[in-house]
């Protein structure tokens, strides 16, 4: 019945569409809810993996009441469908004041501040209270203060304190260096160093008395792989919700665990270099790229679409260059000879995220149309 | 009095916003068409680089009539606005052939054309009249026919000739491969070659007794240093409209002629590692790079607000990464510190079509807002 109903919803598809597989997503998001349940840790997802209303209910369902949003217009989406504790994991854009007062006044809206100058302005500039984390470089260098620069955080803290519309809500870190690693050992090893550090500045705050400092860290891989958050007040993964190639070449998730993927009409075939050319390009997929194991760019993974949604990536398969609407898939002669014109073929994304911000809606396999942010002129 | 007006424009960014320099984008269109007009060849240009209804009037007003477009739904936007001679220059997607027919209903649709098979669902689907082009491959191998392949040419001619729906206008080409050239000698000449790949094949049909067939080839960075296009019956270049740092750096156009540009907020500076970090991401600025003289993967230039739009692009920055919202600049000391929390800094994109494909809509510098298509789930 589901099998015959998929078929259909496949054979409709006429350009680049996001298959949502929405069992392996529920099934992502009441995983990560049981390991935070056991852990005693507030689970905070971030939604700028999925930005829709309809797959932010599936956490609710699982008890979710705290999100993550990485833009202020993405939290105001969010406030709009009924989620009233939001952080913005991203620095306090200045020119975006109106807006965060806006917010503030209408939900708890968590702030990332780190630097003096930030933390001035915010004193001098809102209008209702926020929540504030202090953004801890845990070892990703690109935004927040470095977890050795004690002297410089405690005096953040003490800018911090004595405001009336900031309740300093503690530490908070994004340890994206997890991407690099290959294999559940490589990435449990990184997260205990990263989780390590951002205790470490808790302890030395404690030591010059500063206490009551949550800590929130948070990425995919480490979260994926990670059973017992005992001692963290919240994690906030995104990625999790979908998966997508990266993860299942950091070692973090399986294949069957990826719940997203695009398919993409086959218009071209040139059997003289064995390529397929599919409607799915920049534009759809986006440029994100991983350089495999034999040195190749990759783009994509290639799988076949089955009665329940889509196959096992095909190992003689992968996408070797987009354009902006052309997607070129080098593959053997097997794999070749299979596919015809007028076929779909199911790309997964090596960045589930970026996908399914280009694509805009997702198509589940039992035909349900996912919306998500769009940003208009307006906004 | 213009000044004080982009001054007023820049100051009210709060978010990534695509600015348009319609000043540099009318001289881009002007000038193209002037030299289509001396050459006596038809100037289609591609509209998948501004997707703007808007910005298609500006090559209305310097007489173009025909245009070319990357997918079907694109040609479906430009033909509600007033365009009715759109080439869609992608390989016949047989999925949509229902949103072919009904587009071809209303407008003069051309369509690309490379295998027998596609030439056989075409006679057997179609509706209404179509013009149909044969796609050859003059040297940039991802879809077409290799332009040596005679034999398989003028079978295909013959497919496609003596069928009521189908009118045979030519032989199109793009020669993508210039976008690897660096400077004007190196593009004049891989031009040349690749032109007279293009006539060869139609010397070579004509030989066997098929004449009649025009030639349509063009792409932005030949187009941009090429003066004379005599024997063309049409070109095709899109990117030239907006320019970007690829064609500074293949050297078909100067910063001067780069009509786009994103204003991204400043969010956080890092003295330690002389980086800033603003609100512009791979979703703003997509995530198109290129390898610089120094090796270094580079997202973008970077240069400064200025009360008539931005600055010259700055020596000593460059967009060193980007994740779904952050851009990391790399900087000297000097710009470091002439740049505050708050300001706008402005990013010269690598590849202007994926830019604004993103961004959605621009503002230009004497403040109308310039809407573009916006696929949504129903389209």
């Amino acid at each position: 019945m589901e099998r015959a109903q998929t078929s259909r919803i496949l054979e409709s598809i006429t350009v680049p569409t996001l298959l949502l597989n929405e069992r392996r997503a529920r099934r992502n998001i009441a995983r990560m809810a049981e390991k935070c349940r056991r852990s005693g840790t507030q689970l905070r997802p971030h939604f700028k993996t999925h930005q829709s209303a309809a797959v932010g209910e599936w956490f609710r369902a699982e008890g979710v009441t705290a999100i993550t949003a990485s833009s202020v217009r993405m939290a105001a989406y969010f406030a709009e469908h009924g989620w009233n504790d939001i952080t913005v994991a991203f620095p306090v854009n200045w020119r975006e004041i109106d807006a965060i007062n806006a917010l503030a006044a209408r939900i708890t809206l968590g702030l990332l501040v780190e630097s003096l100058e930030t933390a001035d302005f915010l004193r001098e500039r809102l209008t209702h209270p926020v929540d504030v984390w202090i953004e801890i470089d845990s070892g990703t260098p690109r935004t927040g203060i470095l977890w050795s620069e004690t002297e410089q955080i405690a005096a953040l803290v003490d800018r911090l304190r004595d405001h009336a519309l900031i309740r300093l809500r503690g530490l908070l870190s994004h340890h994206g260096s997890s991407y690099g690693c290959r294999g559940e050992v490589q990435l449990k090893a990184a997260w205990t160093h990263s989780i390590e550090r951002l205790l470490g500045v808790r302890a030395a705050l404690a030591e010059r008395g500063i206490s009551g400092l949550n800590v929130s860290p948070g990425d995919t891989p480490s979260c994926n792989v990670v059973e017992d958050f005992s001692g963290l007040d919240e994690i906030r993964p995104g990625n999790f919700v979908y998966n997508d190639l990266m993860q299942v070449i950091n070692g973090s998730a399986s294949e069957k665990e990826v719940a997203v993927a695009v398919a993409c009409p086959v218009v071209s075939k040139h059997a003289e270099r064995l390529q397929i050319v599919v409607y799915g390009g920049g534009v759809h997929l986006s440029k994100d790229s991983f350089v495999d194991q034999q040195g190749r760019t990759t783009y994509g993974a290639v799988a076949f679409p089955t009665d329940d949604g889509w196959s096992e990536s095909i190992p003689g398969a992968w996408v070797k260059s987009l354009s902006q609407e052309h997607g070129v898939i080098q593959c053997d002669a097997e794999t070749f000879d299979r596919v015809n014109l007028g076929d779909l073929l199911i790309v997964i994304p090596v960045h589930s995220c970026m996908t399914a911000d280009l694509l805009k809606h997702a198509v589940t396999l039992t035909g349900d149309t996912i919306d998500m942010l769009v940003l208009t002129a307006g906004d």
